[in-house]
């Protein structure tokens, strides 16, 4: 029933591609605002993110048989809210990273400052792409309103805020897995889940069709951080972009250090499944969100 | 015509209080999301603002006749947002300042990492309050969308933003005067004229009204610059929270360093009698408005 390796990553290649050109249509290289903020803002939104948010939203549309040509701006600005998080995780104060996908991170290059405005600058910027009149021409208001609350809450003190305050606060510290959970879901596994959501509103899902994806979204999410803990441990810098083992430097708790590796890849594999069979009353449409679940637990970087 | 001064000082005693209780309604004691982060976020909103902004919006509806209940959550995301813009001012990275309304900034008092992270937690916080489905009980879905999208985009790279990143950038430099017209109108202008038009979408405005409100706005935003600029000089740390000449010290230029205090004086009453200027057609309901603009010329602090 699913796609096949070879297809999802064909179709990966396809969406990101389509992201990429709505993302520089949303900031396009001329400078209509203060340069140094401008290319700060380009430079970590253009490096080479795999564009996952964006690419679950469109999947989620398309499993409902919706046309996602107007969802791209609304799809770009979850990659806008996601790019304004990394830039802001990298900072001194927070996990002081100095290299991101094997690029210096945005401070490194542009300074604190300027980084810190950046990230600002792209938050911002999601929902004056979210609010933009020419949204209204295909989607009704109401409707906007709940995605932009949708959105906004995912980001936020109940979403990754909250789980990013969390994680920072645990670093060098025993924590206990309820802890590590918090983290998961909140950091990364909110704006996951609210990825697939907004697709899902887009395309008018049924209540029934958006418990659906709500659960698979909330499981692709789970798989993602757990891969990304093994990863951190297994990948090489070249894969992953980072130093190996860069959580365990800082003293960070991962899903490995809890349950072993061994035990850490079944669960992956386990939850993605459960990913695939929430979405059994869904046809072949679904068939890149389930190819999505299975990619997440197999991918390198 | 005007509010004498007695009755604005009044006024804005009441207004303040109205705002402050929305805003505890809106952060609550009780600790929903993680402690630190709101513990800070508390400290940082409830630390004496002026409520300025969020009173012009009331204002501004007000003289348009409309009731203003349902006016208070959306005139507290300006708040959220001033105080969101605030706190990452004050970081090491930024202005570096360590004291703010006469206590210790955010950072000092829950380090660098909680503070930027309850800036972007209340940046977040706006748009989820403004986004909340309760708003739509009383306003039509279409004009919140155009709500959300003036106050986005006055905080965002085209508004404050954009005004943060030339104020920074422009430190110990010799700027021209453009430049530092740039910085007043994007830092503090941007946010004012979109308080004051917030205040008039709420209250449907007719086009002229509209027209007319944006020029308030603007001459509002401009006096209340000069009027902290010349404050900066001759106001006393009592009063202002802050140390005198403290943008000296910082090597910033502002408005006397251009035109001297005098004369600096002389354009802020004249911006501020442009201002009640603007609303010429309105009727005495514009008071607090006019009062306002006089007010903020006047004020020690």
């Amino acid at each position: 029933m699913t796609l096949n390796t070879m297809d999802i990553k064909t179709y990966l290649t396809k969406k990101k591609d389509i992201v990429d050109k709505s993302l520089e249509k949303l900031v396009p290289p001329s400078k209509a605002f203060p340069p140094s903020v401008h290319e700060a803002i380009r430079y970590s939104l253009f490096a080479g993110g795999k564009r996952v948010r964006p690419i679950l939203a469109i999947a989620a549309a398309e499993a409902l048989d919706a046309g996602t040509a107007d969802l791209l701006p609304i799809a770009g600005s979850l990659e806008l809210i996601h790019t304004y998080s990394l830039i802001h995780d990298d900072l001194p104060a927070m996990d002081d990273d100095d290299f991101r996908r094997g690029r210096a991170t945005c401070h490194k290059v542009y300074g604190e400052a300027i980084a810190i405005l950046a990230g600002d600058g792209l938050l911002n910027m999601a929902f004056e792409v979210l609010s933009d009149s020419r949204r209204l021409k295909t989607i009704p208001a109401k409707r906007l309103v709940a995605i932009i609350k949708e959105i906004s809450t995912a980001s936020g003190v109940y979403g990754m805020v909250g789980g990013q305050v969390v994680d920072i606060e645990s670093e060098g510290k025993e924590i206990d897995f309820p802890t590590l959970e918090y983290i998961h879901t909140h950091k990364t596994g909110a704006m996951i889940r609210a990825s697939v959501r907004i697709g899902a509103l887009y395309a008018k899902a049924g209540k029934k069709q958006f418990a659906a994806l709500t659960h698979y979204g909330e499981m692709v999410g789970l798989a993602f951080q757990i891969a990304d803990d093994i990863l951190d441990i297994t990948g090489s810098r070249k894969e992953t972009g980072k130093d190996e083992g860069s959580d365990l430097k800082k003293g960070k708790q991962t899903f490995p250090s809890f349950y072993g590796l061994d035990e850490s890849r079944r669960r992956a594999v386990e939850v993605s499944d459960r990913a695939v069979l929430a979405l059994k009353d869904f046809g072949r449409k679904a068939d890149p969100l389930r190819a999505l679940a299975k990619y997440i637990v197999n991918r390198s970087s």
